[in-house]
Formats: structure tokens, sequence, C-alpha cells
């Protein structure tokens, strides 16, 4: 059973709480599988509704049967929705994704900014309250814009006061404006992950500048040593075939060292038993150890 | 009798409270037909008089006593106005519209922002001091706005405290501003129905884009798709013929198969008597599914 | 006796309050004539000082000695003031003034905005440890600028705890600056009346664009009606001859239907005899119904 | 002995140690002599080193050394400073400057602000845990720019609560900024002096054009006027001869009619004895009336 | 023993521990040796990676490591990377660095500003759950630009409050931005030094204009005199080779007579053994007052 050192900030009455959670969402590997699914508000209907979408990814309950019927470590979404399908899918383990903002605001005209919507305190009360089983809170830190020093201050708030209710927390973290010439430059991406690790985040969510290279994914890990004991997790990012995208998780985690993924639109824009096909092949890798290979076999069945 | 599942952010000593409340505006059908009186803020005077417009409506009064006499769900006004009517109007189901802002400053200017007035538990206080039947909270939101962090923060800090309290939460939800071109695109309205069902809103109020066509009608399917068990209510808009308007209901609730309207200037426009007519055709339509003929037929009358 | 509706947001400990205020400085009439003493903020010391002002008015305690002479209903002003000179006017009914700004800064260089000085109960506290006759609070509202929102939400609350503490509630309502072409303009005025009944305002302080024609007054009328139950009060403005300001004001007492009057320069600009002799003109008007004539001869004496 | 009327503001429990202090700083004469020694954050070093400045003077002590042995009413200074020194000179009668700016930042680029470093309560707190004779608070108004009614409300609340603890308020009022083209315009001088009146200060330290001519003097009593009875001091200003400085404080005192003094730079930058001699001369105009003549004979000794 | 004089804002209930703390990391000697690790936000990865980088830095362990196990007088860091690695390093004085910023920004663009990210009663509280022996607070204070007022007021509630908790108060003090066009003017940083002892700081790290000429640190006195009972620190600035650090150092304390260092960089960027070595260099002049020759022999070891 993996060995948790839990964080300072946890007190004792929540280590227990806060122990469970980790090992549930990683399932005793230390790494996470997280089903990310809150663009609704960060890509409006983008996401949801194209020619390459499937009709079923419409209705934001598609949202809750894939994180129901897949093997995931947790899924990620807002507190409303979860307000309105939670009663229904009991069992999922919730990370409330605490603030999000919509696309329609362009960075190079305004610096980004996404206050979060609830305090962890709200958070921990409506866990109370609705006795889901709610694991984790998720923030977006951006970086380099005219808000960092808000943002920052609102994240290692978030953090702390996470670990004081036993709940994992994990900083989606973006260096993004006009003050960040180049998103996909790993020195940068490696400085926000250094950042994450100072504010206390759990798991870092960080881009990862995809090239299906293992050159690309060795560079990575100096990304992963930046952040020290917090945990590594790269997006999925836009949507890309099953074979590549796991060939790309498989150099994550099996090349850089990375501790997991958030999948989102790779997920939900395919009907239901596709989704839940390719999670299981997801999961294997960053859950079983699977080769690659192996994976592969799952998706042609 | 409509089953109602209160949404995980209502408490249940609230319970009971929120099934009453959500009943009676829906008239157990789940379809709302709001009276939305908020223009005397958000357009000043020019709603209320003028060469269309009956004398009657010059005297806030008036809005009143539609509200007491017509077939409505619930009327939405701000509080300042029940504070000094309700003591004579107290049947009303009252909506207490918690933000409002005036059309004097140019969105081209300035992107749009209306703070709330009150919390919801300085309504919830009015509530139990005045033993008005309060029966929910309106705020409108600006997406895209430069705002939009912060609005959807008290958005989202509004609708929980408002299922707290057992009361319905409406949002009226607008993409506005300089970075969005088109509000009259549907995939934007959609976007917009999303984030409102991210933030747990009971009803979300948008914009339909009008024509008077079945193809309309049914592309606005999307919107209310997008919404999820969020309910979509549309908005009466600017003056229109009763017939012009009571076409377009229909067309909304049995085409797109939205969940009522909010309607304002096309009732309290006209004197009591006509206004209390129409609102009978419309409510018509909401709450007892009348074909459109017959709802015509009400207002030949 | 006046029968006295107390508003909704009056609590039953506080009506007794608040009718008990209401009947005093309407002197049972409805009407108000408010002696309006906040310029020495407003417009700093250029309505104190100068060729066609008294030499009484440099000392700040000529204010204190109208208010306590003449006929008024309340005399509205900074608390400072109140705080220093009260001791020895212990009989005079105060409105706080609870917000000013200088004249100094440019409106065409930035939108208005005035903060409340103290809260509400701030006041409330003040009145029961000075013991002195606190009546109301003032509160200036800006429409039509960057700060809109701020202001609405300060005034609403203002306006709630007045009432939270049995004082009538009156809003100085100013729609101003650059989105604001022609503030004359009597839809305007009138739409910033309808505001003020919004909000909850017992009464509200409009500008009246002077012109001592019976056909202003007619068309004034509008926004006595916009405001409904919240009364409208016409400012004096600038200095007028006794004469053209007793015109003036039963015009717009007995053409307009307006519910008073604030004074301001019109009366504290004048040596202390003369004020007491114009006040009770005023008076006569707004509190006995004189006709003109007889205020006129008031003035003879 | 002074009659003092507390001002309202003061609570009966306060009274007490509010004319304690009063009567402590103004030496029962109703005037005060402030060494104002907050130039070490307003002015930096340039202050305090120097080919005019005594070498003493760039030791933070030696305003504490001039506090303790000069004949001042009490010594404005950062809570900081008191933190460190007060233990070595509990005699001081203290009074804590409670914001402060440098002059790194251009008045013409940005207008200017100085938020409170501590409220009257941490003030208050700091007495009673340092037993410190602490008499009062300054807070300096910057009135005219972007920023004055944050200021104007930081201000009232200051001076409300420094009465609430029995401590006297005293406002350094400087009208400043873009909007103000000529700071030394008595007009000007009078407006923000009656402002300060309508905070409710007891003393308020405004810009003294400086001539040495009598008629400067004598118009200066508008500004005496225009605050009422809030007391004026006038500056020191930039340093001055002895005789120039003895001979404007004379003047402002005995033709203006203020009531005393605030000097900074014409005392500290002067060696411990000097300073001292020169605040005996200053201290024989303010406290005890001499003659010009007899104070500048002080200085020859 | 060092005689230490507990600032005023101490009170007596944590006089034992702030005399404790401040004796624990001036080794008694009234002297301090910060080892500075917060770069890993100030200047994301590019301290910890690149070509004259040892790869052990990229590990944040490393910080930790020599903070262990070299003689420094306390380790200041990100409170989310204490909450990481405390657990296995209880022994380190810790100093939380309560305010960070990434160097993304360009001065240029925007004035600096970097809250803090916890309150002092966060770390407080901290420290009683951790256990660990946290000594002090850092901040670092921006002067000169548009939100220096918010900065100064954020610092001298930082400063009292870890003096009501018994921990000792360090400021860097940065007079920065495009009002200060030379930041090493040593009259600028002298400035600073002032405000630094105005705020109330024990220790003030200010910038050295590094040239190892002895007539610097002569003119450096000025800084340790406008500092007053504030004891300076000297910042190490970017790499230097050993020797020309050691001399700069020994220069600063025996010539200018400041109270320690700040070392980050200039030790971590070294492979561990080297950095102990280094340290111990370090230590021996601010501890033990070393001559300079002894060394520059410890690091020839």
């Amino acid at each position: 059973m993996l060995k948790i050192d839990t964080p300072l900030t946890v007190p004792a009455a929540s280590a227990k709480e806060y122990i469970k959670n980790y090992r549930l969402i990683t399932k005793d590997t230390g790494r996470l599988f997280l089903f990310a699914g809150d663009q609704k508000v960060e890509h409006l209907n983008s996401d949801f509704s194209g020619p390459d979408i499937d009709a079923e990814d419409q209705d934001p309950e598609h949202l809750f049967k894939i994180a129901s019927q897949a093997e995931i470590g947790a899924f990620a979404t807002q507190l409303g929705l979860i307000d309105k399908y939670g009663r229904d899918y009991k069992q999922v383990p919730y990370v409330v994704k605490i603030n999000s903002k919509s696309n329609l605001v362009s960075i190079k005209d305004h610096d980004p900014i996404s206050y979060s919507w609830y305090s962890v305190n709200d958070v921990a009360k409506f866990k109370k309250q609705s006795r889901l089983n709610i694991v984790g809170v998720g923030y977006t830190v951006y970086l380099g814009g005219e808000y960092e020093s808000e943002i920052l201050r609102e994240a290692a708030q978030i953090i702390k006061d996470a670990h004081q209710n036993g709940l994992v927390a994990i900083i989606w973290m973006y260096p993004r404006g006009k003050n960040v010439p180049n998103e996909d430059d790993i020195n940068i991406i490696a400085g926000g992950a250094g950042v994450a690790a100072c504010l206390g985040a759990d798991f870092v969510k960080v881009k990862y500048p995809y090239t299906g290279q293992e050159a690309t994914a060795k560079e990575f890990r100096k990304v992963v040593a930046a952040a020290g004991r917090t945990k590594i997790i790269s997006v999925g990012g836009s949507k890309l075939s099953p074979k590549e995208l796991l060939t790309n998780i498989d150099q994550q985690i099996h090349i850089a060292h990375t501790n997991g993924n958030a999948i989102g639109r790779n997920l939900h824009q395919y009907p239901l038993k596709e989704a839940v096909k390719l999670a299981k092949a997801i999961a294997g890798i960053i859950y079983h150890d699977y080769p690659l290979a192996k994976t592969l076999k799952i998706m042609e069945k």
C-alpha cells in the first residue's frame, strides 16, 4: 500500500480523510486519472456540439454517465452541475472545480482572471449536507498577468483550506497572457509547476507540448523535477485519435515520469460506450502500468 | 403531481419550502410564466411613457395590479417597490430581482456590471419580517466582459444561498459586450445556458432570436439541451402584437421545448384589462398547453 | 392626521420610530421642507464666501442657527458638523448626509463616485449615544457612470438599514456624467426618480429644470408619477431672488404635485434674520398651502 | 482652565480621557504645537541627510530626543518608530500618524492615495499594551483626486473611532493633484478646512502660503472661519531661518487667529540643542502668547 | 548574552517567544544570516536549471538539505514547500515568506504588486498545528509604484501581527518601478530602509550596489543610520565567485556595519557539499567575526 505523507497543513483531525481521498483517486498508485469536465464554462458550447462531437455530449448528464461508468480517479466539474445530477450519481468521486471563466474575453485584450465561485468552506459544508463523495477541489491559476498576485493569494488560501478539510488540492497551472510569448516553452511550464509546489498543491495540471516524440518526454522530466513532491498531471488537450492520445500518455508516464493525466474532451466527445472503453485504456497505463500495446488492443475490441 | 428533485444545495430543512415555491410558480407543470418588472431601472422611464404605451403604465402600482390579477407564476421586481406596495398586494408570489443597472452607460464604452443590491440573507430576513410570499431571487449575469469573473462568483453565491433558504434561483443570462459580436447567435445563447447550469440555476432567462419561424424554434432545442436540468425561459423582448407574441411562445414551448417565458413590456405597456387578458392567453400556452388558436381566441374577446 | 403606511423594510419594532420621524419632518402633511446644508464639502468654500453671500455664512454655526430658528422639516448635513455643534442645537431634527464629495474632480475626466462615510449602524449608534433627534439619512446617487453599480448597491443597503432603524431614507438622485448629455431632460429626471422608487427611498431629491413656466411644472408631473409612492422633493438650485424661488416652489407643489423642497444656498447665503423669514414663506407653501401672494407678503415685512 | 466641549462622537465613557488628552496637548490653551515627524516615509531620506541638515538627524532617535526634551504639545510619527523607541521615551505624548506614502510617485502621473496602515482599534490596543501616552491619531486627506471618495470615507471612520476611544483626531488636509492648479489659493485651503470640519476633526493641519506679510495673515482668517470649531494648525513647511519661522507663526496665531502649528523639518534638521531652543521660542508664541521680540531673544541665547 | 529590547508591539505574553526566536536566528550576535529560498516563484525555473547551476538544484528538496546542514540563522521560503518537506526537516528555523510574485510581468508595463498569500494568523495556526520551528515572517515591499499604499498597509499589519505572535518580522524592501530610475542610488536605498523602520520591521533586506570597494561600504553606513534600530541585511544578489561574495559580506559587516545577509542563489546553485562549505565561511563573518582571510581558507578546503 502506498505510503502517504500528509502535508503539514493537513491537521491531525483531517489526516484520515485526506489519506482516504488520496488513496481513492490514485487507486493507491500515487497517480491520478482525472476526468476534467469544466468545459461548459471554459469553452461554452463549442466542446459539446459540432461535426466531430457525438450528439450524446449535448446533454450535461453525459458527463456524469461517463464519470460513473468509466475507470477514472475523480471527476472534476462545477458545483452547479453536481447540485443537479449528484443525487443520481452518488458513487462518483468529485473534485469541485472552484473557479471558471468563459473564453469570450480575449487574452490579448485583458489578462485572465477567474475568481473562485465558492470558498472551500462552502464546499465542505456542501459535502456534509449532500453526503456526496467529494474528494478534492480544483482551481485554475493564470501566471504572468495583471491579476497574478490576487490569483496566487486565492490559490494559496484554497490549498490551505482544502488541506484543513482533508481534501486533495489540484491546481490547473497556466502561464498565460501577453507577457507569456510561448506557453509551450518547457522551462516556463517547469516554472509554473514550481509555483504550484510553493503553493502546496498536491497535483498540478500542466500543459504538455504534444509531439509524440520521446525527446519531448525526456525534456519534460525537468517539469517533474521542478514540482518536487507536488505531482504533475498533463492535460489531454484538444481531440486526438485514441492511438495518439494513448502513445502520448504512455510517454508522459513512463518517460517523463509524470503522475497522471487530466482528460476532458478526449473522453466526453465520444458516445458513452466509446468513452468508457477509452478510459479503460487510459486507466490501464496510469493505474496498471499496462504496456502501450495492451491498451491499444483494448481500443480494438 | 410533478416530481421535484430538490437540488443538493437545498438542505433538508429547506426542501419543503423549495418544493412549495417551485410548485407554486410552475403551477405543478415544471414551466414558469414570469412577469418580469425590473425595467424601471434597466430601461429608466422609456418603457413606461411614450406614444405606444398606455398612460396607466406611468404609475409603478400598475405593475402590482397586473401581478395580482393576471394568471402569472411569479412577479420579479426590485425590493424597493415591494417595500412600498407589497402591503397592498400580499397574495403575489414575488421574485426579488437582486441586481439592476440603468441603460445610461453604453456597453461599447464600458463592459456591463451590475452588483447585487442585497444579499440573499437580506431577502430571507425581509421575507420573514414582511410575511410576503417571496418565492425566489433573480440575478442578471453578463458573460464576456471585464467583470465576468466577479459576476460569476456573485451568481454562484446567490444561487447557493437561495437554495439554502429554499428559494428558487433564476438567472437572467446575457452574453454581452464588445467581445460578443452577435447576441443572437444560438450557439452563444446555448453557451450561456450551459454556464447557468454549471452555476446551479433552476431557471435561466435567455434571449430568443425572434423570427416566428419553426426552423429557429427547432435550432433552439440546442439551447434547451445545453442547459440540462436547468430550465430555459425565453425573454419576451420588445413589444410585439399579441398574435406575434403568442405564436412565438407557442413555438418556444412546443417546438423548442423551453420551460416558460419572462414577459415584461409586452404586459405592462397595456392597460390593466388588456394585460390581464393577454396574460391569460400566455398562461394558456405555458400552464395549460392550450393550442395556439385557443389562445388567440382569448385575445379576441 | 396623515395616514402613514410604513414601508415593509421597517420592522415592527421600528415602526413607531419611523412614523414619529415621518410625521415630524412632514409636519403631518406628507410634504418635506429639507434644509440641505452639505455644501461645505460638495462646493467647498465657494458657497460660503463671495460678493453676494452674507458674511455670517462664513461660520458653519450659521447653518445651525438657521436650522434651529427657521420653520424647516429637517436639516441635512454631515455628521462631523453635528458632532461639534449638536450639543448647542439639540432641538433640530437632523438628517445625516451620509456621503459627500468635493467639486474639484471634473465630471468630464472622472465619473462621479461618493462612498458613504458611515454605515447606517454608525449613525444609529451615534443617535443613541448623542441623544440627538436624528430622523433620517441622506445619500447621493450618481446614475449613468462607471461606478453606478457600486453606488446603487450602497444606496439599496443604506435605505434598507435606515428603515431597519426607523429612519427616513432620502436619496439625492443625479443622473450625471459623460453618458448623460442633458441633466435637464425631464424624461431622464423621471427615470432617476423611478430608480429611487425601486431602491425603496422615502423621498427623492431631484433637479428641477427651472423656468418659472407652468408648462414645465405640468410636464414635471411625469417625474412625480414615475416615483410612485416615493415622494419627490425638488432642489432649490443656485441662488434666486425670493420671488423667483417662491414662484418656483409654488408651481412645483401645486402644479407638478411634488412633495416638498430641499433648499440650501437660497437660505444660508442670507443673514440669519432674512433666512428665517424666507424659510417662513417657503414653509407657508409646503406645509400650509398658503397662496403664493401670501408668501410674497411675508417677504415684504 | 479651558472649557472643553467634547464632540458628540466621544461617548460618556471616553470623555474624561478625551479631555485629558486635549488639555495635555494644548496645555489648556486650546492651541497645539505639534512636532510632526512623519517625513521618513513622506520624504524618504532627503529630509534627514544633506548639506543644510545636521548629522544628528540621520539617526531616527534624534526625533525622539527632541520630542522628549522640547516644549511641544505632542509628537506625531509612525507607529513602527514608536514600537522601537517608545520604551526609552515613555513621557512623550504621541500622535500616531496612521497613514503615510513616499514621494516617489509623481502627483502628475497618479492621484495621491495613502491608506491608513492601522485601524484606530489597533492603535487603542497598542496604547493599552504599551502603556504609552498616546493622545491622538493623525491622518492625511488628499482632496481633489481619483481616490478622494475612498479617502474621505477612511478619514470619517478614523475620526469617529478616535473619538470613540477618547483620542484627539488631527487631519493633514491637502487639496492636491492635477485637478488642483494652485495649492496656495486661500479659498481652496479654506475649502479643505471646511471639509475637515464636516469630517469632525479636532485639528486640521493646512498649508500656509508663506509670505511673512500681514495681509496674507489677515486673508487667512477666512480659513479659520471656514473650519468653525475645528481648529487650524499651519504647517511649518520647508526650512526657514528661525526669525522667518517665528515671524510667520506670530502672524498666524495673532493675526490669522489659527490655533497652533505643526513643525517638522524646521526642528529636526537642527542639532538637538538648537532644536530644543527653537521649540522653546515657538512654544512661547503658541502656549504663552509671548511677543515676537521675546521669542527672538530666546534664539539669541 | 545579547540584550534584546522587545518592540512594544510584542505583548508581554509573546515576549519570551520573540526573544527566543531573535536569539536563535542571530545566534545571540544581533546579526542574521538568512538563507533566502523564495526564488521558485520570484524567478521561476531560471535560478534552478542552467549551465552554471548544479543539477542538484532542480529538486526543491535541495533547499531543505542546505537549510538543515548549513550554519544559517533561518531559512526563508514559501509555506507550500514547508508543507511538503517540513516533516523531514523539523530542526530548521523557518521564516515563512508570506508574499511572492513571478518575474513574468514586466515592471515597465505594470507597477509591482505582491499580496500576502496568508495572514500572520494563518502562519501562527500552522506553526501550532505543525509544531515546526517557525521563527518569523518575510514580506516584500515595493516602494514607488501605483500599489505602494496598499503594500505599506499590508506590511504594517503583517509586522504588527508578527510581533503579536512573537515572530520576527523581516521586510524585503525594494524601491522599484518606472518612478525609480536608479535602484542602486544609496540615498534611495536609505529611504527604503527608513520606511522599514517606520513600519517597525526587525530586519530589512535591501539591495547592496556591489562594487567590492571600501568606498561603497562606507557610503552605505548612511543606509544603516537611516534604519535606526531596524537592522540592515544585504542581499546576496546574482551569483558571484565565493571570494567576491565573501569580500563583499566582509565589507558590509565590518565597514558598513550592516547586521547580516540574505543569501539565496549564491548557496543553492552549488551542490550540497559546496553550499554547506560556503555557508560556513559566510557564517564565519556574520556570526563569528572571522577575518576575511580565515573564511577564504575555509573555501580552499
